[in-house]
């Protein structure tokens, strides 16, 4: 419980009705999308970069901690405030400043959703290349904080390359400006440093984007496979031959079954994998590449090849893979998510490992693999009523980890450390390297109040 | 000079062959391709990332500054030695240790010349995509610490969205593993904060970069204007029409006329620009977009439209371009290079303005500019030997950054700052955002020894 001095303190910076302490509101604000919990003292509504200064200047001033927090979908734990302290919640800020074609950037506020940037931009022919699955809720704060991906991220690359410049509210509480809205800020990159901080370093309130034209075309392919190991294979032969897909995704059984069960769409599911193949560019170049990688599919005895060449077309082959993750929670009270990410090529004897690690903790995992970025993506089905499920869960996805580290991959490819991966940096790291780390983050938060117990675990105690 | 008890710990760790000590070995060492100046007290060669940190190791325990250096073709003086110290030249090491094709990363010493990784990945139809001009000669290594671009960063982005892991010798002497060699780290972004800092940071030795598939077609367009103005507005209709050309160049009237003074190719010298277009991507759609970029410029009363289409035809519309830099080099004896960035939609005005800053200080000077990125890389000709002359193109330099600045642009769209731009950060960043920088550079560096007096100005003393 915050002391009352404190609450009418916020109560001065963003209002009364913006400041929530009712238990069944901080309840709501100690989940993420992830499995990982941790309940909060207080949320506030800011509604301007001042107000969060203001906010966090409070929170230095006695030793609490604030988490800030867009639209909670992350999946590593890194909305939850497992120390308690202030949830910034960001969603007021939501306005798009400026869209500036000719120079192809957009000025934004941290809480504006992704989609309904994209639905601003698209008229005009335009894109902000980052995609993640969560876009139509997900906020450009968040995906700033994340470096999320997307399944276009395998050409486009993840939310670091299209950040030119941050607003920031450092934990002193003190406002500064990291780079500068053309190419080329120079100096440190202060910008590619603080994206993907997971909220460690401060918070970001405005974002200068660079936006893209869309591509002329795009295509769609998609394949289904007797064999996981053929489907994997496709997507070597897909990229050995030259080709660079903007998504090559791959679901396994478990996963079509699920999307079966719950929106029933036609596939068969006595088949181990569907790939998708999406091609864009320029129209000319669209047909060839697209008939390209049906014949690689076929050569490798695809059981089934199909080809979506307009936005229906489309949308009817994406539909299993849109549908995956809210057809897997649908049926599963549990998913734990792992994104861990190995070499491409490590791909086939990773997914067999896979198979072994189910086996061994007796559950199920879906695949809905980002196979062109080798990114296993999986999701580990378990039901929380049913003792030592959820433990069975946790000790899969730490193999699945453990097996990514030893092929020279990943703990997370795109869904960040959290609370959720801490224990696992390890795997990848040296203590010394993640000293190195550590010291960088206590340049911006020597007092540790910014999201703390995320990404490091805490320094080993000395003696 | 140097202690003899310091030469001799060096001759134990490199060789004594490996350690340059004569006042002409140390004079060669000075310079750059910049115009700055900064003598060493020596120049070791070292082999292998072990004899790297040794000779870090010897600096920290005399307190001597050390510089990175690879082919020395720094633009900004970042490769010079103002403070004296040992540099570290890297081109012994330039071995390529693996080149995984399907995994789609090479592995490289940080000696390597970037051509060289070229013409070894060419072959398999794979590229590095930052391609500096300096490429014939500069290092993977100078790439990473300028953070380098290139005509073609325009599409596939600078240095820092190509490197996936680097090995570094840290200025205590320490070797750490940044990154890893999959896409998503997790934690920090060190491999991104590392990139681009000069050489402050430490000495990265070895990287791991990704590389991606040659485009299957490229095909160019020149295009001769007589107005410098509507080149420019040829730049803004290609981009308006949602096309990304992999490289959008303008050369204008002075530098058409040093070219064809050296190298002479036929170029009318009546002209006020030349426009390079280039467009890459999948064969079928060349034609659509170089037709469609030829026909703007056609309409825009260009006097002269070409296209290349086969290698050798594209070899010639580019020649002028390539031969740019030298022959303005060969005849003029002092050259200040500026690559000083607007947003695109300034670039018209910031034009106009450099016209004046030449009649003001009565200088030349040639605009060879990124007109796709906004970067004015413009080369200011002087006479070192003429009185008065060097300082009248270093105000006119100090001149278009603050043009750039006033434009919401920035001091260095791809070269860095050195120790040349150093008086200039104030211009982009307040001296809290400066600190900001030096915070972090602190964490690396605590003693000031990794190439000391680059990047930021001396903190203002207190009182």
């Amino acid at each position: 419980m915050l002391h009352k001095r404190v609450i009418r303190s916020l109560h001065r910076i963003v209002g009364r009705r913006n400041v929530l302490t009712a238990p069944a509101d901080l309840l709501l604000y100690s989940y993420d999308s992830s499995t990982e919990r941790g309940r909060p003292d207080a949320v506030v509504l800011p509604s301007s970069t001042e107000e969060v200064a203001g906010v966090v200047q409070v929170c230095g001033k006695h030793g609490l901690p604030f988490i800030a927090r867009g639209a909670g979908t992350n999946l590593s734990g890194g909305s939850v405030a497992p120390h308690g302290g202030v949830v910034v919640q960001l969603s007021r800020m939501n306005e798009v400043l400026e869209i500036d074609l000719p120079n192809q950037r957009a000025h934004v506020q941290a809480g504006v959703v992704n989609l309904d940037l994209q639905e601003m931009l698209a008229p005009h022919g335009f894109q902000f290349c980052p995609d993640p699955a969560s876009q139509k809720v997900s906020t450009i704060g968040g995906n700033v904080a994340e470096n999320a991906g997307g399944p276009h991220c395998l050409k486009y690359g993840v939310t670091t390359n299209h950040v030119l410049a941050l607003t920031v509210v450092l934990p002193s509480g003190e406002v500064r400006h990291f780079g500068v809205p053309v190419v080329g800020q120079p100096g440190y990159d202060l910008v590619g440093i603080f994206t993907g901080s997971e909220g460690t370093f401060g918070i970001a309130t405005e974002m200068t984007l660079r936006i893209v034209p869309l591509p002329e075309g795009v295509q769609t392919v998609l394949a289904i496979f007797d064999h996981l190991d053929t489907a994997g294979e496709a997507v070597s032969q897909i990229i050995a031959a030259g080709m660079l897909p903007a998504a090559l995704e791959i679901m396994d059984r478990t996963t079509i079954e699920t999307v079966e069960a719950s929106f029933p769409t036609g596939l068969p599911t006595d088949v181990e994998a569907l790939l998708l193949i999406e091609v864009d560019g320029v129209n000319e170049g669209l047909a060839r590449q697209v008939d390209r990688c049906a014949e690689i599919c076929r050569k490798l005895k695809a059981r089934q090849v199909e080809t979506g060449r307009t936005p229906e077309e489309r949308d009817r082959l994406w539909h299993a893979r849109r549908s995956a993750f809210g057809a897997s929670a649908r049926l599963n009270p549990g998913i734990l998510v792992n994104d861990a990410t190995v070499p491409r090529t490590r791909i086939a004897e990773a997914l067999r490992q896979m198979q072994e690690i189910e086996r061994r903790h007796d559950i199920r995992i879906a695949k809905l693999y980002h196979a062109g970025d080798g990114n296993l993506h999986s999701n580990i089905l378990f039901d929380p009523a049913s003792p030592g499920e959820r433990a069975r869960a946790q000790a899969a996805s730490a193999d699945i980890f453990r097996v990514a580290a030893e092929a020279g991959g990943t703990i997370t490819g795109e869904h960040g450390v959290g609370t959720e991966k801490i224990k696992y940096m390890g795997l990848i790291y040296s203590q010394a390297d993640i000293e190195a780390q550590r010291a960088l983050s206590l340049v911006f938060d020597p007092e540790r109040l910014a999201n703390p117990g995320k990404v490091l675990p805490a320094p080993e105690t000395a003696g």
